[in-house]
């Protein structure tokens, strides 16, 4: 039996397994961009993973270690003893057991019947949700019935002595409960020093003692009371959350804030008290649906996962970001786990940005402005390297820190000591990948304002550093990009990577044609930017090397070499690992630097290049690349199946798109119960939703404008999707035999190409 | 059905149950005084408390907070998974169980029948002991047997993402195994920057595939293999701990003891490799007879709860001393979990000590060369108050921290506040105590050198303090102390508290008295101390003074007053908690401010002073007053009941005072499992030992010398037990008719009393 169910707008979990409990933590994440909760039950298990994030609170819990998002202190728990006995899944006996998320209004539910150790019977339902409709609000309902008068015991508050995996963010600032019910918890970051505070309040529909427990850095109420058989009993739970970061108190000085959000924290926990779950619930309800029928997909098609999976895209989308706060990124597991520490990575731009620029455009602007602001640790980052304009971060926390990769993880399979992490001192080709975001969102939204404002400055900037970061071979009088990490991390040290020069190369150029259009179009600007930037100096520089970059060309055989050492690695029969369920299952048997010896791809490399760039070779190179470097792809990242979806649908390999696709929409959502531990997967996340709109769809955006040229699974009756192309708001129907209809819900007229021929949306 | 079974040398946990699980892991904590083990079970379990401590790696996890002994990394847990289940107890089928700690060998057994959730049985035996030969050691032993062929992953590492209820104490500096076996984790204090360094490996009686594991702070090996069913599968595995501040590596440089501790890490772990878990047993049990046979105590009684006591005491007081190393005294927990911080209170001088000085004389000097070495942190707090000489923390850590109370902690029921903690401030006492159990344990050993090199600098510099801590009443041209806490803990702010001020007076004659025995007898070490500490200066601040300390007197009802209020305090019906098992249950229905208002004490105060100065007063008011007192006592400082249990005894209330030492004989090893959660009592267990010998065994040693005037419980056939006594090793035997035999081991002759008679032992 499955334990993961799929209904369309609901998944279910069917019954529980203690082992599996990270999993639905995980994809059960409740959240709005500014707070994340895992879904952790509400009695503790071992194994779990409770966390939970304020967006943007980063710091580092040691000098050895990078910052992360700090596990704020948790409110989630909720005990509950009857007649001396703990209600524990793990004890006594499961009668039924079943939890659902809603993922079209956010709220989780679990049903359960339970018969404790000693016999007594419990019917119990447990409901909850992050508000959408205020930020702030974690609201929390538990209903219990028992089949004999009983002691009831129900304790709850707030829990500070959470960790990252042992490692402590916050030091206690004050605890108390004050006129008898409230909580209240504050704390601040070790080494940021932010401070955050927790209230909470809890109400009953009966009279009990309440009797407050402070324990080292936590407090909770206790509520104790009796209840009669078959009498129901209702506990709310009402949890809020600010932080001296949070964007509504930024303009204050430090020093201020405290007292501001104390005092607004005190407030909104006095105005819950007096409003009921289901209140609450239908104000939150209200935001999700608006955010729905702006984003729903429909598709024709009775395969129930493939319909959740839209849903389950659009859910985790929309909580993963913080809508109007531009001082963040979406971390790798957005804020559902302790992975990747809450860092942001090229993963935005290339697989999430795409979703927010064609449906969301004003939230692609906002993550884009981060980029803007991240500019300078990117200068930072490449003064210390020893290069000229502005070197990306591979990984990014808060808006200023800079580079924040670790330099050491994990342990090696073969001398079992930690491993040194290059990827922050070599993965370089985020510089471009942001550029070409930046591109892709001017192409459809035609925003020039962001473009004036940070657009051309992040391209003049990226330019420059390419331009210093090439390197002159004499012997062979061109310039190379040598020792660097591409998208696929299975080779580390690797020269002229074709995605990194191919892309470097773009960026250069692209400058070169901003800067020229600037000159005639837009003096003024041009002039600002020229004597920030020294725009001549820039055009200088990549005037001079870019003609002579090596761009690494098809050999006879029409492979265009990922590197200048792929084509000629040792080969590996990787079917072992393709067909296995376990992702990195090939790090059992060699280490990073065997993996370096074999032409085997952790992910699409060339392949990207090929998605990204679709005029940049003819058809029949394409396939033909495609099938050699799919064949090695191991897609061991979680970014690489969607993409490789979308081109073997381009290719018309139907089969194989459609496993692709599937294993996609499997990242998470599949029923491999250990693959979201750590949270979800952001990227793979909007890969869906590409693999959706750019792949079945046929949706691309480039130098001509939107084109649609839809390739839709055989047996789908219809695809019907939203789009939002230069401040116009589609809905396109695409029909069983690909034929395509595009509605204008609203702004201007524009021009589109369907199936190549151009069409005029009045 | 009981949880916990006496035996006399073994206690037994009888089934398993969750919820009183913290009882089973303090009570069979393990250890040598270096290193100290809670007993949690080798899987996890929610709620559990799995601690590990090396003694004197004291450390602050944040500027709010106080410092303390930090949980290191955990080297216990062993994961057992067959057939993809894992083995816990909360799950699938518990066929049999039971678990007991030899408290004479020190090795804890655990045997368990059990059945999966699938249906597969196993038997399984846990066996695990800290070397009392080798303190840097831990071994534990896991015995499988499957009743099907079956796949086995055993997976055991070391695991540094532990914390101190939510406080991490450690920076990880180097994780790693090396020669594909070996496992190393060396990891740093974030505030005192101790380097702990731990190593482990493990073997098996069949060949296994060893994968390694790193997670976040933490590294373990997997051993993954087959077996056929009911072949015996042995697993074992052995720890060590090292850690700079450890005594043999004092003496080197601080830069030069991570080499070394580092090089006798490695060495050790590859001489334990070669050695069966029953060989290293073998060698610590032979220290564990050694000691019982220097401690043993003989009861004739067929009541085996009691002769379980004794041994359980002499177990406990084993274990939480570190014998030979004067920069460390005994946790009130000792290390047995984290409550009190690790710190070391009053208890030590007058509850544990006593065992140590009439038992183990050298061990009692090592303690007493700690409160030597704390002069340094008393002199700066007396400096810090505006007092002269040294003012005592009233908690102590590491050796020269000085004050280490915390300010604040719990929450006030009433308004729901953290509360302020006064005994850091005002309760002094602290500074007589240790003074008199120096001149308690110089009457027992005669230990001159002690004297001459810490004893009487401690007793003068004490003394000026508490001359220079009195306060002139004009009014009443007398000196008093006002504002203090005395033992009894409910009554905060009191003028005149008895004990003190008895205690005050005590210290300050036996400055004099011993300032001018060393005048006429040690003219030499006179004239040292007078340079260093102006002699003169002390006995005239003295003289001046302590004619005119007022000292309560009996009233007229021959009543002394506890302090200037308590006798005009409301009084209090407390049966309710006096029969309450619950400890502290008042604080539910009382905050500490009401507590002042009434006639109860936290613990014995005045009837703590009629016990250590038995002559003080006539028998009559003695008696008198400890009617009165025991009364209003609630009993709710472990300290208390075998005070009072001695002390009816000698007035005759037999039935009294047999039900006091059955509490205090319960405190930890009684049916509440709830009562040792945070960690063993170790004053308490102290106090075990002297309800015994000071008690039934009537040992006293004042100003004339060892007195011994025994009194039998009445159905008691003997007690015997140990004495040393002015370097004479003795064996007293006490009969039926309280008739005394003492046998001379070893030493010099000596002269004693029983009941009343000088006796010469030759």
């Amino acid at each position: 039996m499955q334990q993961l169910e799929y209904k369309g707008t609901v998944i279910k979990e069917c019954f529980f397994e203690r082992k599996n409990i990270n999993k639905f933590e995980a994809i059960f994440t409740q959240g709005n961009g500014y707070l994340g909760i895992r879904n952790a039950l509400e009695e503790h298990y071992v194994g779990e993973i409770r966390d939970t994030f304020i967006t943007g609170t980063f710091n580092k819990a040691s000098k050895e270690e990078v910052t992360e998002l700090p596990n704020i202190a948790d409110a989630s728990a909720v005990k509950i003893i009857v007649n001396e006995e703990e209600f524990s899944l793990t004890e006594g006996k499961i009668s039924s057991y079943e939890r659902s998320l809603d993922l079209t209004t956010g709220e989780s539910t679990r049903i359960v019947k339970w018969e404790s150790p000693k016999g007594i019977k419990l019917d119990l339902m447990f409901r909850r949700f992050v508000s959408l409709d205020n930020e702030h609000i974690f609201v929390q309902k538990v209903e219990l019935l028992c089949d004999q008068d009983a002691n009831i015991i129900i304790e709850s508050g707030i829990d500070g002595s959470v960790t990252n995996s042992g490692a402590m963010h916050f030091e206690d600032i004050q605890r108390r409960v004050y006129d008898g019910k409230y909580m209240e918890y504050i704390a601040k970051t070790t080494q940021s020093h932010v401070k955050v505070i927790q209230g909470a309040v809890c109400s009953l529909n009966k009279e009990a003692l309440i009797i407050p427990v402070m324990g080292r850095r936590t407090l909770a109420n206790k509520y104790s009371l009796k209840i009669k058989a078959n009498e129901k009993l209702e506990f709310e739970k009402k949890s809020v959350f600010f932080s001296e970061r949070d964007k509504e108190y930024a303009h204050l000085k430090i020093e201020k804030r405290l007292d501001e959000i104390k005092k607004e924290s005190a407030k909104l926990i006095r105005e819950l008290e007096v409003q009921s779950y289901n209140e609450l619930f239908k104000r939150s309800g209200a935001k999700w649906q608006d955010y729905f029928e702006k984003s729903k997909i429909d598709i024709g098609t009775d395969d129930i996962y493939v319909k959740t999976s839209i849903n389950f895209a659009l859910y985790h989308l929309r909580i993963m970001v913080k809508a109007d706060d531009n001082r963040v990124g979406i971390g790798a597991k957005a804020l559902s786990g302790e992975g990747y520490k809450g860092h942001s990575f090229w993963d935005t731009e290339l697989f999430i940005l795409p979703y927010f620029t064609y449906t969301h455009p004003e939230i692609a602007r906002t993550l884009l402005e981060y980029r803007y602001h991240n500019l300078y640790g990117a200068r930072l980052k490449a003064k210390e390297n020893g290069y000229e304009g502005a070197m990306y971060p591979w990984e990014c926390a808060w808006v200023d820190d800079g580079e924040v990769t670790p330099l050491y993880m994990g342990a090696d399979i073969v001398t079992g000591e930690i491993t040194k992490v290059w990827t922050g001192i070599i993965e370089h080709h985020i510089t471009a990948d942001i550029v070409y975001a930046i591109d892709n969102y001017y192409r459809v939204t035609n925003d020039n304002d962001y473009m004036e404002k940070y657009g051309y400055e992040i391209i003049f900037e990226a330019a420059l550093f390419w331009a210093s970061r090439l390197e002159y071979i004499a012997d062979k009088d061109r310039y190379e990009i040598r020792n660097v990490i591409g998208p696929d991390e299975y080779k580390e040290h690797v020269d002229n990577n074709a995605y990194t020069n191919y892309m470097a190369a773009y960026t250069m150029r692209l400058a070169i044609e901003k800067s020229e259009y600037l000159k005639t179009e837009n003096k003024k600007l041009f002039d600002i930017l020229d004597s920030k930037l020294d725009l001549k100096y820039i055009k200088d520089c990549i005037e001079k090397k870019l003609p002579k970059l090596y761009l690494p060309l098809p050999n006879e055989e029409g492979i265009i070499p990922q590197s200048d050492t792929f084509l000629g690695l040792k080969k590996l029969d990787i079917s072992k690992y393709k067909n296995s369920d376990e992702v990195l299952g090939i790090y059992n048997d060699y280490n990073t630097k065997q993996l370096n010896e074999y032409m085997v791809s952790k992910q699409s490399d060339t392949v990207m290049l090929l998605y990204l760039f679709r005029d940049l070779f003819d058809h029949e190179t394409r396939k033909k690349n495609f099938i050699f470097y799919e064949d090695k792809t191991l897609h061991d990242s979680s970014l690489s199946k969607s993409t490789h979806a979308i081109l073997a649908n381009e290719f018309d390999f139907e089969e194989m798109s459609y496993k692709l696709f599937k294993g996609a929409i499997s990242v998470d959502l599949g029923s491999n119960m250990k693959s979201s531990d750590e949270g979800i997967h952001s990227a793979s996340i909007g890969g869906i939703w590409a693999a959706y709109v750019f792949g079945f769809g046929g949706v691309t955006v480039e130098s001509k404008g939107l084109s649609i040229e839809p390739c839709l699974p055989k047996d789908w009756d219809f695809l019907e999707f939203p789009l939002v192309y230069q401040g116009a708001r589609l809905r396109v129907r695409v029909e069983k035999d690909n034929q395509v209809r595009v509605k204008k819900l609203d702004g201007k007229s524009i021009e589109i190409y369907v199936k190549g021929e151009k069409l005029i949306i009045q």
